[in-house]
């Protein structure tokens, strides 16, 4: 029995953990959702700062179970591409749903966000989990595509320097992808936690002032900020490639004139596909519990919230 | 008889027509132009405004006479690449001398400029003249290579829609290049002159409002702007191709945020090949001589440049 109302974390100005928000009824299409568990990301930190002037229910890294609409998905255990294309414009017609000039996006912008028991969603969007892939790790599948979407905006080969930028969250995840087509990865990191990480994983922490100028094929920017690009364009060789992955507060100044001079090729990055992210979890070739900073209930939103905020905090978890 | 000294246009904080600046002596490999014409770009004024930190002999633009050294190339009329490349460097030996990590550049950074008498010039960067192109088109060889470069930063195709932001001498340069794909060329243009040119060469100019928001696959700024930077992200369609044609003033700022949403890439794009620019100037497919607005003996350099400084002056030459 599907009950008439539900816990959410709702947003509008502030954040309120809803105990009687009301479950969506299924659109056409649709397959009802009980979520599982999902995670705090970056994003919902700056929706909170009025990215994207957003009100509504926040989230959209999750795993949940099929309960209600599509015979052939009940039961299963499902993550959901966050963008919910319309299916006719220009870009689902390239196959690009992700880029849909009418989309919505899960959490974002139009569309429910996963911080609550239920939640509609396309199944279109749906992803069933394999079996040994735990909870933990598939709230980590959104994040990690992302992450896979680095491959698709630069042709990474095998010979070349790559150097990520911010060792954060998603950082340390395209760390780990990069790593895997065989390119000499180095992360800067400034923190000592990465840098074990980091070195778990065999791949090289390194400092800023130990990355020559003009030494890197590729340069990964997970910093969001104008420092962070300053330095990526500076690491960069001419004719290099500088991938964006995350998006910045305000308008920051960029030293476009040497993106000219150099003929660097600046390529932004957002969204990526679940499918190879699942593929790389289901054989173990990526770690994200690692990643785990704490769990907190959804009632304990508010300090799972708190902890998120601080600096160099890694993956927080909502349990449902 | 070469003379020990000679007419030049110096710049050092303030620019001086000198009347008797040393001729300087051929290096190893090098011959001995004597300049016939040459014309002032944009990037001289930007120097004389302190980019660079620059000081010196100005100019890049230019046709010139063999007069010493090489015999293979003596009393030939050629143009020069304005990149001085050292030949062993990793971008060198990638092909790519206009990147080279040791290079001068031309009346930019440790070269003497064009605007002077004689130069002296590697023979490599030699290309000759063909009979039928003007010294006046043969002028146009640099910029007119610089907007075939876009054609190195993006592939375009037939069915592509481009649009060119900045009707100056370069974006005209560039439209018609592109134009020369098939694509779908449009040119935004804000004054009554360079709308005239396009109408004469079949490309489209509209105004700004005309152009919707994501309706380009290509869009080629050549204003160096932080205004025509935000109207190209805002044009070009998600997944699309931003071209920076123009170095700009400062760190402009720009809207990164949205390169990332829509995974635009933004390619900086320099110097570009000699040779095509001369195919297509001795084919007669690019008309450079509409782009004259006037000429000036080396001796008015002074008014030359207050001409040229002039807002929406095309190219002014000068004659030696």
């Amino acid at each position: 029995m599907i009950p008439k109302t539900m816990r959410a974390i709702h947003y509008d100005g502030k954040m309120i953990v809803e105990n009687a928000y009301p479950v969506s009824q299924n659109g056409l299409g649709e397959a009802l959702l009980r979520v599982r568990m999902a995670g705090i990301c970056n994003t919902d930190l700056e929706l909170m700062k009025g990215y994207m002037d957003f009100s509504g229910v926040l989230g959209h890294e999750f795993v949940a179970e099929v309960v209600q609409g599509a015979p052939e998905w009940l039961g299963k255990r499902v993550v959901g591409e966050i963008n919910i294309a319309e299916g006719e414009c220009e870009m689902c017609l390239q196959g690009i749903p992700s880029q849909c000039y009418h989309r919505t996006t899960m959490g974002i912008r139009g569309h429910q966000g996963a911080f609550a028991d239920y939640m509609s969603l396309d199944v279109k969007n749906l992803y069933a989990v394999a079996d040994n892939i735990s909870d933990e790790e598939a709230v980590f599948v959104e994040p990690l595509a992302a992450a896979c979407q680095v491959l698709e905006a630069v042709h990474i080969q095998p010979r070349d320097k790559v150097v990520v930028i911010g060792a954060g969250k998603l950082g340390l995840l395209c760390a780990q992808v990069l790593r895997l087509t065989g390119a000499d990865v180095s992360v800067i990191v400034r923190r000592e936690r990465p840098y074990q990480f980091l070195q778990k994983w065999g791949i090289r922490g390194v400092s800023r002032q130990d990355v020559p100028s003009k030494s890197a094929h590729v340069v990964v920017d997970c910093t969001g900020t104008s420092e962070g690009f300053a330095e990526a364009v500076d690491i960069v060789k001419p004719r290099g490639h500088l991938v964006l992955k995350s998006t910045y507060e305000g308008l920051p100044s960029a030293d476009l004139t040497r993106v000219v001079v150099d003929e660097i090729k600046v390529i932004g990055s957002r969204c990526g596909p679940f499918d190879a992210a699942l593929r790389l979890l289901e054989a173990g070739l990526v770690d994200v519990a690692s990643l785990i900073e704490a769990s907190y209930a959804i009632e304990d939103a508010k300090r799972a919230f708190a902890h998120a905020q601080q600096n160099g905090t890694l993956k927080i978890m909502l349990t449902f």
